[in-house]
């Protein structure tokens, strides 16, 4: 099992501060250096970190210093990084489906750029947020992704057209497309895809004299779990490359809006082992139940989607291993983390073994219920 | 689409209050009809509310005054029915996966009452809570429950039958054992075939000079959704014929530990349309996105899984229906809450419109995310 996510600060952090319960610390470095290594392999994009991967202040602060902008997903996440200085026109309102207030809201804060996928959006955009500039959701395929998007954002090429040129009537600024190849997305080549899809839309409006300034590409770009991913080099530069091919010299100016790479692999959660048990004394496979589970803070293993890896403090790299279910601690019964997945841990775990769950460092916090069974959501400290 | 959820007092709570984000409201009435109902279809059974399935202090004041005891999940919901003046002796620490802290805090506030599955689990009880009431969970069959509750809890009757021997010499008192046939468990019979599973054990331990003194039922009991379900009655009935077929005169003390039957249909949640939109031109069915979602309350629509009754606050019920796919408000394509099961909603429903979703009041508060994509955490009132 191949990991690297336990930075010298985090392993000094949790040698020093003993927890109760769950907690997921932050390498701010990491945050840093990640942010800085994606910007190497794809210079041609502006970054706009997406708030909803962990939106703890202290990661804003550090992509803001370092030149980052922000994809919001709601009007509480885009006063946050208003009430960190972040300015509002390094802040663009990604989530397709907004409340009027929180438009009408947003617009009064100087937000000026916001996503649409329908006509319905579009309407209450051009009437709540007059004159600003508006970005159109696409539907692509996305097969490969391991937390794919399904259909739920995004409309058909054909509609997104349509959508752009009414835009212009509307008094609003149609700027580009924006899609999203799913997060976790490890299939190069499926960005070639969408990129063709793409194409053709602004070729199609310019010809109508409608010049298209901008492309978000989303997000997508994978933290290294269990699984080997490709290289952010080797992403840029099929990117970089499938850019070059569609656009030429005519290529928009390029948006990236990454979560789970920034902050996904800067993070670990220490977690405590509450029970190994047997069903019946003939099975191999042990139950190992943690006092963090989907409701508190690993959602992501649901369906076994995402596979983190875990190791236990204490325990020599050669201790014997034996194979395991896990599981979290609630009296629910969806509160399994992995099944089918042949996770091995020592033959010799117990209750009160302390364990690391490396690369959580996205989509943990937020999504910890507020007291599912009384367990108290997932704390977070950022070093 | 039969509901029936949405009482007098309801209307006019909703009536009178205005949210501008997802409310649920609880009619303490309702609870405590539900409870006596339970009470008269199976008067051999002493009570325990899951405090679990709705932990608002109202709804456990408002069943301690009838009567009912509690099944706690954690640490944290034994300490608030303590806060509420719930004696000790009516409470019983029912998750089989406790820390250590955990049992020792709940001994020293005077709990007596334990659930194990596990030789780990029983020799920390009989440690760190020595002398207590203790029972264990068996694995039974639960095919039919609409959430079914898998291999996570229990131990095969082999196993139970040993541990429970095995807790004499650790000075514990075995009572009994407990299973559960999965929440809303519609077929009858399962609870037929469960305790002649249940029975072989108490007989044979009784040919061992040990009377287990209770049977634990566990839930399971239903909430009418959209499916027609049998009555309370004819659950009692059911129950009490396939006891006496089982254990006949020597019919141990019997415990029920009901949640989603007491507070389900005792609560609605007014939420708001924000978007209807049509992924392209040519396509019947609707994206209807609610501000309310599957990481804000609806957790239990994950895979449709549960199917709650919506209705549309001021629309006849003559109005003209078409089908939609329900989504919630986030940018995880994962949220949406139903796209198989065939919704019909008015085909001039448009963002801003309040819906109503009917017998929400289990399991919806506490699964929600303390701030996923920013959005706030369901909140409740009780009348």
């Amino acid at each position: 099992m191949s990991i690297g996510t336990l930075t010298t600060k985090l392993d000094a952090f949790f040698a020093q501060n003993s927890f109760d319960e769950p907690h997921l610390a932050i390498d701010l470095d990491k945050v840093a250096s990640n942010f800085k290594n994606l910007a190497s392999a794809l210079p041609e994009a502006s970054i706009y970190y997406a708030v909803k991967a962990n939106p703890e202040p202290q990661i804003l602060s550090c992509l803001k210093d370092i030149g980052s902008c922000f994809d919001a997903a709601s009007i509480t996440e885009i006063k946050l990084c208003l009430s960190l200085g972040i300015p509002a026109k390094s802040i663009s309102f990604g989530n397709t489906i907004k409340k009027q207030g929180d438009i009408s809201q947003a617009f009064t804060l100087g937000i000026r750029s916001y996503a649409f996928d329908s006509e319905e959006e579009l309407q209450k955009i051009a009437s709540l947020a007059p004159g600003s500039d508006v970005y159109c959701r696409v539907l692509v395929d996305c097969a490969g992704a391991d937390w794919p998007l399904s259909h739920k954002f995004g409309c058909s090429t054909t509609m997104a057209r349509g959508l752009l040129l009414k835009s212009i009537n509307l008094g609003l600024q149609p700027i580009g497309l924006s899609f999203h190849v799913g997060s976790q997305q490890t299939q190069i080549s499926q960005w070639d895809n969408a990129l063709e899809q793409i194409h053709d839309i602004y070729k199609d409006l310019k010809e109508q004299g409608i010049e298209l300034s901008t492309l978000n590409l989303g997000g997508g770009f994978p933290t290294a779990y269990n699984a080997h991913v490709p290289s952010i080099a080797q992403y840029g530069g099929s990117l970089s490359a499938a850019l070059e091919k569609h656009f030429g010299d005519n290529c928009p100016k390029i948006i990236i809006e990454p979560g789970r790479y920034i902050v996904g692999d800067a993070g670990v959660i220490e977690a405590e082992v509450v029970l190994v048990s047997r069903k019946n004394a003939e099975e191999e496979k042990r139950w190992v139940y943690l006092d963090i589970g989907i409701f508190s803070g690993l959602a992501e293993c649901l369906d076994e989607a995402i596979k983190y890896p875990i190791t236990v403090v204490g325990k020599e790299a050669d201790t014997n291993l034996g194979p395991v279910i896990l599981a979290g601690p609630s009296c629910d019964s969806v509160d399994v983390l992995y099944e089918k997945f042949n996770y091995q841990l020592p033959l010799d775990l117990k209750s009160g073994d302390k364990i690391r769950i490396h690369a959580t460092g996205a989509y943990t916090t937020t999504y910890s219920s507020v007291g599912f069974n009384g367990f108290p959501p997932l704390s977070c400290s950022c070093i």
